[in-house]
């Protein structure tokens, strides 16, 4: 027989503050989170403080390399990281659907504790709310982090130049391509991994390294596509475009054989564990080679360069020729992240 | 024709981007929020910050007094003033389901902004993730607050000592009556309103003026009764109870009609502009005076003090016998907050 949620386990009764205690005060074991007032005070920060927040709708719950406890964290770190900022705090909420196997969420919850630690972060504040069955799919977690700047002066797309090269942490698309996969229930699944990892310790080391990085992004939700028409659609001093070189873009054996069967753009896939890193054009040899020392970034490419063509964001194709490529208006796959 | 939201709009592609633009950047609308960056930062913090999180689920999503956006925003400002602190920053994440009337949800993201903007704060941070119909109930919403401490010395549960007393900043139970009321479409829902508030302007000079107030709480999900027994329940270092007078319990008429009816109980009620304060004895009457002449605190009332009889909720009853409250199960009403 399985426990499951109920109801009453968001009544704010004593089963409320049972569950609490018994999967997330273990799971994420911290003195501020245990202290059991309305907030938490958090001693000795900087002046600046950077925050980030995201809400986590996955589906399937649990998937090759990775489930949505883990993708909570690292998607929140590696926010916080792509603004040059070392994550110290975590809060999250959960909303749980009646009927969720207690042991699915403790598992979950397992999971965001183990990589919080492994991250040196702590979930220092929480709420839980339980909603009726058919009102929502199992679990969702809203996750915000808060950190403070590791260099004087944060990487920010307002800093992009025509000029400044472009070069992405490793391959494309694998965590869009897993989940993707999982969804359709294909065959060769198994070669598929989410790429979900966190980029703090690829990154945090890199910025004091080069603090002249201009900007950062990590290509999520929308891919590597959506997230250049993203930094073009924000209000720029310098109005700007990018070129891509379609023959440097990494992409793996596995995601690219899925997208050659299902006719995807490996550009518009989700990534969970990568980055995209503007620079000056003289310095981007020097951060490609740092970057492939750390074991998250060994098949890091420069992939092209910001131009003057403000909104245009074309890709010099691997046949020579060149081609424009658009916004989706949306059709890719809802719940990826 | 109604323009609903479709699951292109989570996409990461165009359609998000502008969803967010016309939708959340207009109603929250600040530099920071515009900034387009994968975080946000924080100038000028205090070294000591404080923070808490909440998740909102409330069902119907609006209703007499208030609506979800109002609760959010008025849930995280409250959580804070129970720590003692200045709200500065709010960040934001928003479930939607397929489906949901666009002008909807514009009315409810406008109803935040307008609160954040009487509350003086800024909704800086935020995403939107949109899930298939039947996977949520229209709109949950996440909300984090970040403020700095008014006082040296926080407003904390470990300070509750025996013999201090309790005061209640006003009557019992009209947002959860409310809730209840709209839910069973009852026909007197008309006189019930729900106290769905911001607290900071009542708390923050209070707590200026008494530093030693010992502790506070807003009794949410539970009541009275349920955050009593939270309180309780947290590890402290004196080992306490209460000891509540039942003629001094102010509660509306309305409420104690739907109550009587209903066989419900005031004190396990929600409230969402109320707080519980704890101070010294002599401090008392002072601290009550002071809560009387602001417009969220006229119908305040000493209610009860705190004892030395661990884990006991007790209460002297109007005819004068003694009851004891015991934390209820979870027969409650989910999803009232």
């Amino acid at each position: 027989m399985h426990e499951t949620i109920e109801l009453f386990h968001g009544s704010g009764a004593k089963k409320s503050h049972q569950l609490i205690r018994d999967i997330f005060f273990e799971a994420f074991d911290n003195p501020l989170l245990k202290e059991g007032a309305d907030g938490v005070v958090l001693p000795n920060f900087q002046h600046e403080l950077v925050i980030t927040t995201d809400a986590f709708v996955v589906s399937p719950l649990i998937f090759q390399g990775g489930d949505i406890g883990k993708l909570a964290v690292c998607g929140a770190l590696n926010d916080l990281a792509a603004m040059g900022a070392r994550a110290y705090y975590l809060s999250a909420t959960f909303i749980l659907e009646e009927g969720l196997e207690i042991e699915k969420l403790k598992k979950i919850v397992q999971s965001m504790g183990h990589e919080a630690r492994m991250a040196q972060v702590s979930i220092v504040a929480g709420d839980t709310k339980v909603v009726e069955k058919n009102k929502a799919d199992q679990i969702y977690i809203s996750v915000t982090a808060i950190g403070n700047p590791e260099t004087e002066c944060a990487p920010h797309p307002k800093k992009l130049r025509a000029g400044q090269k472009i070069i992405l942490s490793g391959p494309l698309g694998d965590h869009g391509a897993t989940i993707l996969a999982a969804r359709k229930d294909l065959v060769f699944e198994g070669n598929l991994k989410s790429d979900c990892s966190n980029l703090q310790p690829l990154i945090l080391p890199l910025i004091k390294l080069f603090p002249s990085i201009s900007c950062m992004r990590d290509p999520t939700r929308g891919g590597l596509s959506g997230s250049l028409h993203e930094l073009m659609a924000v209000d720029h001093e310098s109005k700007i475009g990018f070129r891509l070189n379609e023959e440097d873009l990494p992409v793996s054996p596995p995601v690219r054989g899925l997208c050659e069967i299902l006719g995807l753009d490996p550009l518009t896939l989700a990534n969970e564990g990568k980055m995209i890193i503007f620079c000056d054009a003289d310095l981007a040899l020097p951060i490609l080679q740092q970057i492939r020392q750390h074991p998250l970034g060994q098949e890091a490419m420069i992939i092209g360069e910001v131009t003057d063509r403000p909104g245009q964001l074309e890709m010099k194709t691997i046949y020579g020729g060149e081609r424009s490529l658009i916004w989706a208006e949306g059709d890719a796959l809802p719940r990826i992240c």
